[in-house]
Formats: C-alpha cells, structure tokens, sequence
C-alpha cells in the first residue's frame, strides 16, 4: 500500500491531482469503489472511496478523516550548508523524509559554497518519498543566510547542536542527554563553520557535539545526525 | 590534506598510477620533494617523498611506513540486498567507506531484484570516497547468494543481526547489546526476506533487530543500521 498526496483535505470529496490519478488509475489500475489513503503532508490522513477513476482526474469521497497521524512527541530541525552539487541535497531530503525530520534549512554559511537550490524539486522529491514511506508529514524547507538563521532561531528554547571539527569538542552526539522535546542540528559546509559563526552559536548556547570520529561530507554528516537523533529520541 | 591511493606499497619507492599521478601534478600542483601520504585500502599508511613529478607519472619514496593505521577494535559486516537501481548501491558504497564498514557482502536474496552489479565500478568509487574522507580502510566486497552467504557467515562467532519488517520483532537496534567484537548485519530486499530465510538466519543465531519505526528504502535502512553501530560501537 501506498499513500497518495493532495495538498488540500478541507472538503468532503476532491479530485486528484494529474500525476495521482494517472498513478492512481494506470500503475494501480484502481476501479470505481475501491478506497485509498491520502495524505495532505501536514499530519491529515484519510481513507477515501474512489467515486471515479479517469487517467486524467480521480474522484475521492472522504470516509474518514485521521488529524495529526503519526506526531511524534518530539521534533527535529536539521540547519545544513548546502553543498555544492545539489544531487547530494536532493538525496538528503529524500533520506530524511524517510527517516523523519520536521524542517530543513539550507543555511548559507560564510564558507558555503553558493548552488542554485530548486526548492521546487526538493519538494516534488519530499513528497514523493513521503508516500512511499507511508508518512504524513513533510518537512518545511527553506533556504536561508546563517545571520538569518541564528535571527529566527538563536533564541528558541530546543536543544541547540553544532557539529563541527575541532579537537577540544569531545561530546558525541549519541551521548547528548535531550533536554526538550525540540532538537536543532546545525551542521556545516565542507570548509566548516566560519569562527565568527561559532561565536555566534555559542552566544546562542548552542552545544558543540561530534559526529563519530571520521571526516564525513556535509549531506553524510547531516545524515548521520538524523539517524542517532531519530534513533535515540524520535522512534 | 587528502590521501593518494595505491594498491601495493611493500616497495620502498614505487610510481602513482597515471589517475593519481594526474590528479598530484595538476590538480594540486604538487613538486618534487613534497610530501604526501599514500594508502593501499589495507590500514597501510605511508609519509612519501616526491622525487619526480610528472603528469604520467609520480615517483614516490616512503620515509615513513604505518601499518594497521585506524584499525578498530570492532568491525561490521553489511550484507545487503542489493537493490534494482544500482545508483542506490554505489550511494551506499560510498556512504558505508566514509561511517566505516570492514566488508559488504551484497546479497541475492528470494525477493531480491537481480541487478547488475559492477563490482570494479564500486571499488573505484570506494577508493575515491576512502582518500576524501581520510581513512585507510576500503571495506571487502562480494556479490553472493543468499543460501552462499549463511554458508560462509552462519557459524560466525559475530553478533548477528537481521533487519526485517514483523510486529513481534520490537527490538531496536539502538538499544541491542553487543556480545563480541563482530557485527554482521543483514538488511534484506524491498519485498522483504522469504520465510525460509529468516528461518534459516533464526537456525544460526542471528537477532532479529528493528531500525525504527519507519518503512526505509533498502539502502537507507542499510546505512541507518550502519550508522547506529557506528555510532555506538565503532568510534
């Protein structure tokens, strides 16, 4: 089974997108009558009746209605330097929408490299990993300076990581004892953090943590974040 | 800094092969009497002096030799159904040489898609991902069959874990304890292990692990296992 996405589930019945009803009615050769879940990317499941399936447009008739399905208690911000070749963003969001992170910021750092970054894509690709993960959420993705990022969120009350190398920062992250229900993951481009930019973090108490002990890309870093993030506090 | 790669360094001075020969007199603009450091993908680490540099050809004098550099005292051991799309593999080959995994057994399994995997093609990408990310290690690989691989690997003394999807299995991964120096870890197709195969892992002692709770692709469910290990035990 595979969810379908609908940006919008306010109404009663609505009719699939293009792309979904080909999908829905060519590759899953669904009839009339049949039901599918639809998800809205914002925690809004329902279990639909097809009234009508069309290659062109589906009829889906809302049965029930599932708000918030599979909020997790607790979630996680990643802040990542993107990285020169977007193929490796673009795989990144696809990992983390598996995995399961609530916002990505593509922070732009003094050392960052500059690419051109197809938020667009990233979202078709967001959604696209959503449905075939089974869940219902999509991250909110932004782009953004590092000045701008620490402005929005310095001052949050999340648990505030930095990775970043350096031979005095001792504290692994799987060893990090969580103290709020919210986790933000700052981790730098392949030329690291400018000083200045850790200055700025540490004014904003955020903890200086490590990621293993190899020297990992940036997307690879980000990753590996996620994955003892999610799995010591998000499962 | 970044390492150069050559295959056999028994000899006291030898010449880079043309790639790196290239890449030493171009890209970095290296001159004779300079220093760099060569792997064999073997824990082998050399200091080397350039006596000749040439675009064709590098001749290198080694001053100092390191065996058994960044040798762990845990080592895992990925078998991993290898998925249809062989980018998703090359993907996970370079993530799993960067996180550090001592072999990778790529394993046909009853549900497994039978691409076509080009060995050589993963070595060379392996090579390139061990000198970017500094390490000396280039992990074992094998293309196998699954009834081949309990055959070789069954009696293994390792801890021996399989990833698969069953609501009875509530063990997460993050949370097993570690009993002996080896992990073997195996991660099976999209369509899942057969029934035989899992009856056949549970004959040779292999834990039944989760990674999560989320459905995860082949290759992300493979490297958020690596990642948990190395996160807890590989550092």
């Amino acid at each position: 089974m595979q969810f379908f996405y609908h940006s919008n589930l306010n109404a009663d019945n609505f009719i699939l997108s293009s792309e979904e009803s080909k999908h829905c009615a060519k590759a899953l050769r669904k009839s009339a009558g049949s039901y599918i879940f639809v998800t809205d990317g914002r925690g809004t499941l329902i279990k639909g009746e097809l009234l009508s399936v069309y290659v062109e447009a589906c009829t889906v008739q809302v049965v029930e209605r599932m708000e918030n399905y599979g909020l997790r208690e607790r979630t996680l911000h990643l802040g990542v330097a993107p990285t020169k070749n977007p193929n490796r963003m673009e795989w990144l969001v696809e990992k983390c929408v598996e995995i399961g992170i609530e916002q990505i910021s593509f922070v732009r750092c003094a050392h960052s490299e500059r690419p051109h970054l197809d938020l667009n894509r990233m979202e078709r690709l967001a959604v696209s990993a959503m449905k075939q993960s089974n869940t219902t959420w999509l991250p909110k993705m932004e782009a953004i300076d590092f000045q701008q990022f620490i402005k929005n969120y310095g001052d949050s009350d999340a648990d505030k990581l930095i990775a970043w190398c350096d031979d005095k920062n001792n504290q692994q992250l799987i060893n990090y004892p969580l103290k709020s229900d919210k986790i933000i993951l700052l981790v730098g481009p392949e030329g690291d953090f400018s000083k200045e930019e850790i200055a700025q973090c540490s004014q904003c108490q955020f903890t200086e943590i490590k990621l293993g002990n190899r020297r990992l890309r940036t997307e690879t870093a980000a990753l590996y974040g996620c994955v003892i993030l999610a799995g010591k506090f998000l499962n």
